[in-house]
Order: structure tokens, then sequence, then C-alpha cells
């Protein structure tokens, strides 16, 4: 720990949040898209771009796309909460946690169950609306220490009980699934007590934070000190610092901010061989095989993560958005290669398909006077002046932050190589609605689910060399897969090019298609899912940029890592945990 | 692997090293200090910038500064090389790897087997010039491809022998050492016949490349086909590709390039578990807890390191050295970090203490006619224009490349920084010399131990705001040991910021003092930087930044990492090599 500095001790922690669960699932209460009496969909309670917006181009946009008919009513309405299976006894094992932690911080109660027996995966968000879980923990436990960490642990051991770590419940991995199989008694450990930021070090820009703390409450309190951890996952409204090390997860902002792995110098976890700590967390060492590393991407199944030291940075003295038309998918990624070489590369760079980029032209209200002149003769401009072709052009956003000059440095270097590659500016409106898109999507799948369309995203990284072909692979296994099915209309599938690393970049792709009629849609969803991930790793691709393995993607494993490889994720495991009390059974 | 991009598969291999031992251990036998009958010093053969030089001004300096009188003759030459310690009997094992990788290439030639049971500490350089070695390998084996590793592997499982691998043999951990106690024959694997290219991807900037590839020759290899590999640390000249994995290594120009973790991308082992490998090499994935990665810093005791996936760097365009005077190490230290702040850093970044460059001034050629006006009068602005004090003032020595834009906004932030905390330039030629002076330091060792003074660096890593203190404190401590022991004249001790982190620097210190007359000179030296590296975790410093731990440090680790963290890497070592084949026993 840095010594001869001054810490500063933020105010108070941000209150657990109200359970946001129903009756979206995802989200707060306030946050939700709807279909209003004149057909036109509109968002409620968002923060972000879309809030109060009236969507009258999206539904006609989406029949005609998926070449489905979409109800106007009649919807497929949540029937949650679902029946809950009953709890396992393991009344000593509670007894003795309560007289640690508190009575009040262990529950049975069935919907607290519930919510942490799921992630956010497609499957899980469709039987927790229309049919049930199999299994959830038996009990919930919120420590509000280490020691009261150290203390479930041990009392797992004692009672055997097994524990599944639960963060933000944002997973989208299957990595909270509690195995059907296990026959001990689950407990859920819920670290949303454990949310404070211990210390803040402005002079060495480190932060001692705990592992529950969310990633939009953290946004807010460090900036109150005038500070960002620059770490923007799609969840990072939900998403906790202790989720993001388990996961390895990346940030939308990573040129700048870097992923996890980067940004994390130094992890406290609880494990059963005890707890890991250092004395001191220095910017980089050489100390061997250090244990505290194996907590990042161990998805809850070594040890229990109760804090972490971050590298923060200051407020960037600029933040702009923007926006770049390129006349195909191929041009801008194009684009994006010499503006990765040239390492002049802003905080963060996107590059959706044609048929995103019409998704988010969708995303807008209807125009009316002057604002309806002005769109209609910017499309002029673009189709007929630049001769784009509205089904084969693409749009780039760009996030810049950093000082004036690091900034100003950036823009230089975009404006010149996308000029040799096409481009044309859109504007920094459109870059922004572009970048928060990505914070609504979750909201926008679980609305069409009410119209019966399975909607879900799936991501990899994978080489420059090899991503297009990716890209491509991939849609046309979906479009086969889904033919070969006879499901109802064409199979929505879009792709962007989500971040840029020397040596390649991450793919993130969205998946829906139309079930009305269909006997098992989630049967077809998983299929098809599974058909496009074969097939990404056939066309190079990584097993997974960013979400995880966890159950949904084990299986894969073995054409991803060798035996021996697999034969140490094994020993490790057993070596440390022994007993198999970090039980949730990820990778 | 890449799919759709031209591989480039480089011309055969350099071949191997003739051995670079006698007489002078480190370097090849071309490179070497010595007096001339003048009694000047002067270097021979050396392919750095000091070649060729006759140097008057060292050893009056040397004798000033500690105040000893140093020997013109009657050097301490070595007795190398020492007697060899008998080699146990492994006739079977001898006998079944030869099968596989041919009888030529497994030795028990004494010769080879000194050469490989030491790395390059002062302790075993000092032994192997004026004592013994207690224990050596009992065979050298060197295998040609990952199939001889896995029989080798084999074989020693069969036959119950260990196995220690051998890269550049650089080291200053003691992590050669060949432990006393082990009963069991000790076999060193030497990957020098490993050291191939096997392909390079110009598209996807990467490239694949053996173990046994050493820094100097990968370097030519590479920038023959435009790349660079960037990694540059002080031992480059002798290191591996292996090496800096198992070290978890540094390179002086890690700003632009990246440390070893951020340049290895995958690293295939030959481990007691099996092979280690995957199928494909993105550019970044979260796949769970990733077996590969434990190979960074595991320092021999995990598995072999056979080839390894590494990203590669177009030449850069522009290559710049400079160097700053400032009137203080404190004003220079403040320069460092608002240049980190800046993130326009050059590649490299180091700033010297008064002494060292002092040190510095003395290793030039004494000056003739309009070179001696010219440093005459660059003393008289320094000093009585600029009013530097010529024992309080520091340099900085900087190393730029890029592109033209990349390196002219460093330049820019660089000069405006400078001139904001007193700076003053002294020009790329003096720049150039400070950093090639790193790559001289060994040899000056060695050369000074002929002149009875023990010398050795050592390094850490600490965050700002402790590193000015931990400075402070190490050279304080260093000069009361000395004291304490009533050793001649005075400690030469020194330290450079030598990398710049967000949080923090990495610090190196070199020590030396005279040992004439003294009845233990190795104790004396050992309990001094014993003291050393106590001070410097009292001080809030890592253990080690990028040396390593070894078998020097492991005593130390309870001090840095807690007792659940020692369990986890015993257990982990025990769960992967039950049989404790890899028993090098560092950590």
């Amino acid at each position: 720990m840095p010594r001869h500095t001054d810490r500063v001790v933020p105010p108070s922690p941000p209150p657990r949040d109200a359970d946001p669960l129903a009756p979206d699932v995802w989200g707060f209460a306030d946050t939700k898209f709807q279909i209003l009496p004149n057909g036109n969909v509109s968002l409620s309670g968002r923060r972000y771009a879309l809030a109060g917006l009236e969507l009258p181009e999206l539904l006609p946009w989406v029949e005609r796309v998926m070449d489905i008919k979409v109800p106007r009513s009649g919807l497929l309405e949540s029937r949650y909460p679902p029946t809950v299976p009953a709890a396992k006894a393991c009344d000593e094992f509670r007894a003795s946690v309560a007289l640690q932690i508190g009575a009040h911080y262990v529950t049975q109660d069935p919907l607290e169950r519930l919510r942490h027996g799921h992630g956010q995966t497609l499957e899980e968000m469709y039987r927790v609306k229309h049919d049930v879980l199999p299994r959830v923990p038996d009990v919930v436990l919120f420590p509000g220490s280490e020691a009261d960490v150290v203390a479930i642990v041990d009392a797992a051991r004692v009672h055997n009980v097994c524990l599944i770590p639960y963060g933000g419940g944002t997973n989208v991995t299957d990595a909270l699934r509690c195995p059907v199989e296990e026959p001990r008694p689950i407990a859920s450990v819920d670290l949303s007590r454990m949310n404070r930021i211990r210390w803040v070090d402005p002079t060495n820009q480190l932060a001692c934070i705990e592992a529950g703390a969310v990633g939009r409450h953290l946004q807010a309190q460090l900036a109150q000190l005038g500070f960002t951890l620059g770490h923007e996952p799609d969840s990072v409204e939900f998403s906790t610092l202790g989720g993001w090390i388990a996961t390895q997860a990346s940030g939308m902002k990573k040129n700048r901010y870097g992923n996890i792995e980067d940004i994390v110098l130094d992890v406290h976890a609880v494990t059963p061989l005890g707890v890991l700590t250092r004395n001191v967390v220095p910017p980089r060492e050489s100390v061997g095989v250090d244990a505290r590393r194996w907590m990042l991407g161990s998805e809850g199944t070594l040890g229990i993560i109760t804090h972490a030291v971050v590298r923060i940075f200051p407020l960037p003295e600029v933040q702009r958005y923007d926006a770049i038309l390129f006349p195909s998918f191929e041009r801008g990624f194009e684009f994006l290669q010499q503006l990765t070489r040239s390492r002049a590369i802003p905080a963060s760079v996107r590059l959706v398909d044609n048929l995103q980029f019409q998704l988010s032209q969708t995303l807008k209200p209807r125009a009316e006077g002057l604002q309806a002149l002005k769109r209609r003769f910017e499309k002029w401009v673009v189709t007929r002046l630049k001769h784009f072709d509205p089904d084969e052009m693409v749009a780039c956003t760009l996030v810049y932050e950093g000082s004036a000059a690091e900034v100003a440095h950036q823009q230089r270097t975009v404006e010149r190589l996308a000029a040799a590659h096409g481009g044309m500016r859109a504007g920094a409106e459109n870059g922004r609605k572009g970048y928060e898109l990505t914070f609504g999507i979750a909201y926008i799948r679980d609305f069409v689910m009410k119209l019966r369309v399975m909607g879900e995203s799936f991501e990899t990284s994978v080489a420059w060399s090899d991503a297009l072909e990716l890209c491509e692979r991939v849609k046309r296994r979906v479009v086969l897969e889904h033919a070969a099915r006879e499901l109802p209309g064409r199979p929505f599938i879009t792709c962007r090019i989500t971040q840029l690393y020397q040596t390649g970049v991450a793919v993130y792709f969205y998946l829906g298609f139309g079930v009305e009629g269909v006997a098992d849609p989630l049967r077809a969803y998983l299929e098809i899912e599974h058909a496009a991930r074969d097939e990404i790793l056939a066309a190079g691709g990584s097993l997974s940029h960013h979400h995880g393995v966890g159950k949904i993607r084990r299986e894969f494993l073995p054409r991803t890592l060798s035996p021996a490889a697999r034969a140490w994720t094994k020993a490790v495991k057993d070596a440390v945990d022994p007993q198999n009390i970090l039980a949730a059974g990820n990778q």
C-alpha cells in the first residue's frame, strides 16, 4: 500500500439497489420499452439517450427485415415469478453463518433465492418469465466484511454446503445457474453490502474498492472526487467490480483505460486455503506465479473476491463523440486497421454493419418541421451526393477522452484516415447515440421477447486477417440453421467490430428470430446459438472475448485448450478447493 | 492461428553461440575491459557505444568516490574453471534420452555441466572464478524439438531424474543454482537448439518463435523482415524468449512495446501433465483460468517452455535519443511524474542520480583539441550559466521510437515539461551513451571484481509517493551496513528510475565496495545486499520488478505474500508436478 500520500475516503456508500427484478427482470422498474396505443414504441425512464422518445419506425422495420408480423397487442406477457423449488435444509449452516453476519443477512425468501439463481442468458430470462428454474440457491447470504466471508467459507467447509458468489447477476454464461445434480445445499454469497470505496489515493492514482461495488455507483462516486475507473462494460449499470474480475471483463473504452486485467493491480480473495493478500501494491512486479492473478477469469470457482486495488484516472479534460459513415463494412474495416496501426486510437471505436446501422436509424423519434427537413437533406447528401448505398453503408462510432492535446492528435489521425477510406463524418449526436445503444440492447432483448422474438448477443475475438470472413460465415450459418428448422420469416443477424487490438479485433453479434407458432422456441434458439459458436471456432475465433466460459461454453473448451491445459485447470481446482466448496461448476 | 494471411518463414536460424564463457564468464571472448600499460582502462570488441575507447578518468574517479586504492597490476585474476563436482550416475536416463534426441546432444562434459550450473549473480560469478560450485547438473541435454522435450520429461519421470530448463544463463536470482540437497540426478535442459523463428505474420503482426531464441539474434532476424519485438532487457545479448517468459521480464522500451506479459499472446510448454497448447491465438480472450498464463513467472518450476506466439511491430519510422540535465534528482523525478501523467511517454525514459551521472561522465575518452574545448564550454554553460551543482545535477536519458507524428508529439511534451522543471537538453549522443551503458554494466561488474571491488545491481518497483524516500533509505542503509562491518573506504551506491508506470516506478540500484584485505568478501556482500532488500520492503517496495524470485529472494516471500498465497503456490506445484520433476526449487 502506498504510504506517503493522503488518502481520500469517500462519503458513505450508496444504498443497495432496490430489487431491480420485477417485472422486467433486467433493469429498474422505471426502465421499460412499451407499445403505445398508437402502435409506436416508447422507452420510459431510461437514463441514456433514448429516454422519453417515441419510436414509430422500429416495429415496421423489424417486420420488414425479419419478414414476420409483430403483434401490437396480445403480447407474450411475463408470468414472473415462476414457482420456486423448495429449499434444501441447511439449518446448522444457516445458524452458524447467522452468528457471524447476523440473522437478518441470511435468508431463504423464495424471491431472493430465485433472483440469485440465474444470470441474464436468453434461456434464463425465458425460463424465469415463462417456465421454471429447476434449481436455485437454498439460502442467500449477505456478508458485510471480509471476516464475514471467511466465516461463510469456514461454515461451508464444516457443514458441507457449497457456495456461489453473486455480484450483479448480469452474466450471460449461465455462471449462476445452480447445478441440478448438486446434492449439497447451495448458498449464494451476495456481495452487495460490500460496496464501499475504501480509499482513493490521488497521488498514485489508485483506489481500493470492495467487490460488490456496482459500476454506475462507482462512476458517480469517483467522479465526485475528480476520477474515473474508465471501465465501462455494457452491463455497467448493474455489474460489479468482483464480477468484472471473475469474468475477465472488457470495457468499451479499453483503448484508453485498459481491460480489467490492466486496471486491477491487486485482488483480495477468500479461498478454501485462506485469504489471498499481499503487503504492497507495486505498479508491476515479478514475484513468481502469483495466486491473486488466478482470480482473473476464475468465474466463482476458486475463491470469493472481497476487494481489489485498481488504478484510476483523472476525469478526462475532453470527452467528445463522433460518428463516421463508410460506404461498406469492408472499407470501414480497413479504416479500423489503419487507425490501430497509427496508435492514435480514441477511447472507444466501433464499427456496426449495415443492418445494425439501419436499426440505429429506427431508434429515432419522428422528426417534425425543420428537423425533418434536416434529416431528409442529410439523407440526400449521403445517398445522392456521396453515392452511399443505403443497403451497404455502415457507421463507425467514436468516443474521444483525454487531454486536449491527446484528443486533437487522435482526431487529426481519424479524419485523415477516414477520408482515405471514403468516410464521411456524421456528427457527435449520432456518435453518442450509437455508443449508448449498447446499454439499451438488453432492454430491447427483453422487450422483443414479448413480441415472440428470441434475441441474444454473443461475441468473439479474432485475428485481423480472419475477421471479415468470420462475420460472413457466422451470418451464413445462422441463415442456414434457421432455414433448416423451418422457422418463421428471416433471422435477424448483425455484427459490429467492437474492440481493436494490435493483432485482431473483438466481434459482437446480435441474433434474433420470430417464434410465433414454434413448438419449442428455446430449443430452436439454443441450437442456433450453438451452431453459431461452432462456426466461430471453425473460422478461427476465440471461445469468448470477455463474456467468459461459465456453463454455456464449457462443452467447447476441448476445441480451444489441449487436454493438458484442461488437466491443469482440474488439478489446480482440486488442489486449492479439495472439497469443491466453490461449486458453481463453471469452466 | 491466423489463417488468411501469408506467413513469412525466415531463413535458417543463427548458429548456436560459441561458448561465451571463458575467461570472462559473461560476454564474448572479444568483449573485455582491461587496464592498459598507461593505467587507462579500455574496452575491446564491444558492439555498443564504448567500443575501442580509452577511459583515463574511470579509475581515478572510482578511487575518489570509494576512497580506496585500486591496483593497476597484481589484479585478482580469474581461476576459472574451478574443479567440477563429479556427476551422479544416470546411465539409463541418458540412454533413454539419447535414443530420442541423439547421443551427440546428451553430454556430461564437465565444462558444459559447469556452464549450466550457474547464472550471473555476484555470488555465482565469484565462486566460478575464485571458489567452487558445490553442485552442478549431472548431465546436459540439447533437445531440438518439442517432441524431444516431451521425451525428456517422460524419461525424467520414469528414471526419477529432475530437470532444470536453461535459456541464456543470464538470471541474477540463483535460479539455475542446483540444490545441493537434491538426491536425484539433475539434468539441465538447454533450449539453444530450439532458436528458430517459425513464422512471421505481417498482417496480424505476430510471430511464432522458439524458446531458445536469443535476444540479439531475434532483433537482427526480425529487422531483416522489417519488424521488431521491441523487447530489450539489459541482458538482450544473451537472454532468450523462454527465459523472458519464465522470469516475467521487462524491456527498457516497455513504454512503447510493453513488458513480456503484454508481448506474449500464447505459450507452449511441456509439463508433467502434458503439453499446454491452444488452437487459436486471439488478441484477447476470457476463457477462464488459462494454464498457459501460469508459465509467466514460473521460473522453471512448472514446465519447459518450447515456443511462444508474440506480437511484433514494424520497425519504427523514427528512432531518436536525447538526454536532459536536471538540477537535482527531485526535480527530475517531478518531471518524470508529469511526463507519465501526460501519456506522451517516449519508448524509454530513465533518470540517473548524481553519482551515476558522474560515472557516465568518466566513461568518456580523453578529449583533444576542439573536442576538449567543446566539453569545457558545455561544462561552463551547465555549472556557471545555469548554476547546476556538479554534485547535485542528474540526467534523464530518452529513447523515442515510433512514427514521425508520434515522436513529434512526445518531443513537444517532453520539451515543455522539461523546461517547466528546470531541465536542459544535453543532446542525442549523451542520450545514446546513457542508454547503452546498461548493456555494459555486467562487463564493468566483472572487470571491477579483478580490482577487488564487489559490485552488483538489484531492483524494485514502488508507488510514486514512496519512491524518493525508498531511494534515500536504501542508500543510507547500505552506508550504515558497510560502516558496521568496518569494510575499506566508502560503498558505491547509486540508483536510477528506470521504468515509469501510472501508479509508480521501477528503481534500479548499483552497489559496490572494495574488499582488499577483507576475510570473507562474499559474505560481506551477501549480508549487505540482504539488508538492502530488507530496507526496500520496509520502504514499500516490491520484492522484484523484473529479476524475479529464484532462490535469492525466496526467504522474503513471506513478507510479500500471505500464507494462503504461498499455500496456493505449493498446492498448484504439487498438483501439476506431483513428482517434482521440475525441481529447480525457485520461489
